[in-house]
């Protein structure tokens, strides 16, 4: 077994928990190396602590899962048959009988969950999520190869969105050059909706865009991602549009320091907490603490939220391999908002930054 | 309260439910008109029998709730607040006594569905999805005018697709123009993955588009879709690019002849079933009925795939304000696959084809 799903079977070995059902397509594939999403249709890996795993697909997704690398037993059920009735004799032939059952109780619907009760009524049923959420903050030599490849492209990104900037130009015709150009490179799926934001729009951090045109003086702020393999990757830059005044000078400047600075703490057995610290000490020293309104950043991976964390009172060290955002913001509603955004991983000594893209005030 | 709300509370009255939580994003914005999908965040629409609805939501989008036409309570709650603590007390506030509460049992987790239960630890907890499946089946007027707008997009991005092709172009490629194109017009969102598969990849209806060219003699195949307020299009074309061998015009004018057979027999009061069978007889006739591996086709709505199912079993009638799609395939592994789909919408006394780019055979 890979050493996911060992890791992951000896926790269940330690909880004394029969087998673990993991059904939602993000830890299916961690433990499997199996990308599938079939909707409605059950997708389920089976583990184990004492013995191989098996999977349980829609037949005409086998072929793929042994594609993807899979070497267990694969179940496969057609339209008409029940799945749950494949796992119960399956888990009956390999003479287990279940006690403890571990699920993702955040992913698994109450009509599975009873379905699943039906077959198995035992006496309880623990949460894996969390475990799985630990396993997958640390990330491997293969997993930091492709989010450093996701990071490239995610640079590209930014890249050819400022090149398509135009005075006049609406957010909608920006982001249709981005993917365009990134789908002609290969790129299949943005790791979330990409977001061009113009003016004033730019101080909203949920903002939505639309028909919205750019115009001189406007900051124009860029975040976007790709998913490359099954991992994600998730980058801000900011701009200005002609000529920055004074006030946004200082604001891109501040959230620049604040940036570096929340980089430069971060290393193995700092505490998660101190980083969002670091940068929101520099922005309250500038005046615009009121302004920075969210956590510093969040961990990135298959996911692109995903663990550890980045908020104050994260006191969990930082590991080797972790790999998460630094993105702070400062969002003054009448001028417009900065956020600068980087991927990194944290190394032996200290860390990496993924996303590469320069960071110096750009001028358009 | 609109008609939707009126028609799932008398519902509730006549199956003595105390009340509903609706959290999936497709049925909250059914009911509602609120498209929101705040992730793992909480979105609840709880729905009485005898009194006004209320919204939960993130504080953030309360204000999105009311610009999109929200009129009654809307309870938003912060990060740090229980959104289930909330929710007890304002059904507390309006003395109602829960005895049996409506859920989506597909859509609700394990663990949301044991918040809700040790709230409210009522005798039973009973599924509203078929009966808001029900209700979302037949449009009405309003519906309708968007599911025409989505349409005629679809067109227009077949329309780029075949207008892009050319030998040595990749699938990407021409997805990526097509895409560019629509995000131009205005449009945030694809239905499903753009499919654009070319030579034997069109044998597969699971085909996923990648780096493949376009070769002279082979098949394209184009299936696309946007999301236009809320309400998916769906629209398949195949063409030939050069010159169309005989076999490749008979399976073509075979799937042509069974999908206008399908659309014409389409009226209310026919059985669901013999559409797809009507398809079928005709593809069975040629020699091709092993061939055709899937139903006739599908609703569609606020999903891509909703009720009714057009499948040969379902024994409903039609019924004015249906709207699903007409798709029937020949799929031949050593040639390649046609499929010819259009959106539908059943009429007073007939049927109205809602994407309506042409369907004579095509070569480029």
């Amino acid at each position: 077994m890979n050493q996911r799903l060992q890791s992951f079977s000896q926790w269940l070995q330690e909880q004394n928990i029969s087998f673990a059902l993991i059904t939602s397509t993000p830890n299916v594939f961690y433990l499997s190396g199996f990308y599938s999403d079939p909707h409605e249709r059950l997708l389920a890996l089976l583990v184990f602590p004492n013995s191989e795993p098996m999977l349980v697909c829609p037949q005409m997704e086998v072929s793929q899962a042994k594609r993807a690398g899979w070497q267990y037993d694969t179940l496969g059920y057609s339209d008409t048959d029940n799945p749950w009735e494949l796992i119960y004799k399956n888990i009956n032939a390999r003479q287990v009988v279940p006690e403890q059952i571990a699920i993702e109780k955040s992913h698994l619907s109450l009509e599975r969950y009873e379905q699943l009760h039906t077959y198995f009524p035992v006496r309880s049923f623990l949460n894996a999520e969390e475990k799985l959420r630990e396993l997958r903050m640390i990330k491997d030599e293969k997993e930091i190869v492709i989010l450093r490849q996701a990071a490239e492209l995610a640079d590209f990104g930014v890249d050819i969105g400022i090149k398509a900037l135009a005075e006049g130009k609406t957010e909608l015709d920006i982001i249709a050059t981005i993917e365009y150009e990134l789908k002609k490179k290969g790129v299949r799926e943005m790791s979330f909706a990409t977001m061009v934001l113009t003016g004033q729009k730019t101080a909203d951090p949920h903002g939505v865009p639309g028909l919205a045109t750019v115009q001189h003086g406007d900051f124009v702020l860029f975040d976007l991602g790709v998913v490359l393999d099954g991992y994600c990757s998730d980058i801000t830059r900011t701009v200005v549009v002609g000529k920055a005044t004074d006030e946004q000078k200082t604001i891109y400047e501040t959230v620049l320091k604040a940036q570096l600075a929340a980089i430069h703490a971060s290393r193995p057995g700092t505490e998660i907490g101190s980083i969002d610290k670091e940068a929101r000490a520099i922005i309250e020293q500038a005046g615009y603490g009121a302004y920075f309104t969210h956590r510093v950043g969040h961990g990135l991976g298959i996911e692109v939220h995903e663990y550890p964390s980045m908020n104050a009172t994260n006191t969990m060290p930082l590991q080797r391999g972790m790999v998460f955002t630094i993105e702070p913001g400062i969002y003054v509603p009448s001028i417009g908002g900065v956020r600068i955004e980087d991927d990194v991983f944290i190394t032996d000594d200290g860390v990496e930054t993924l996303t590469s893209y320069p960071k110096e005030l750009l001028t358009i």
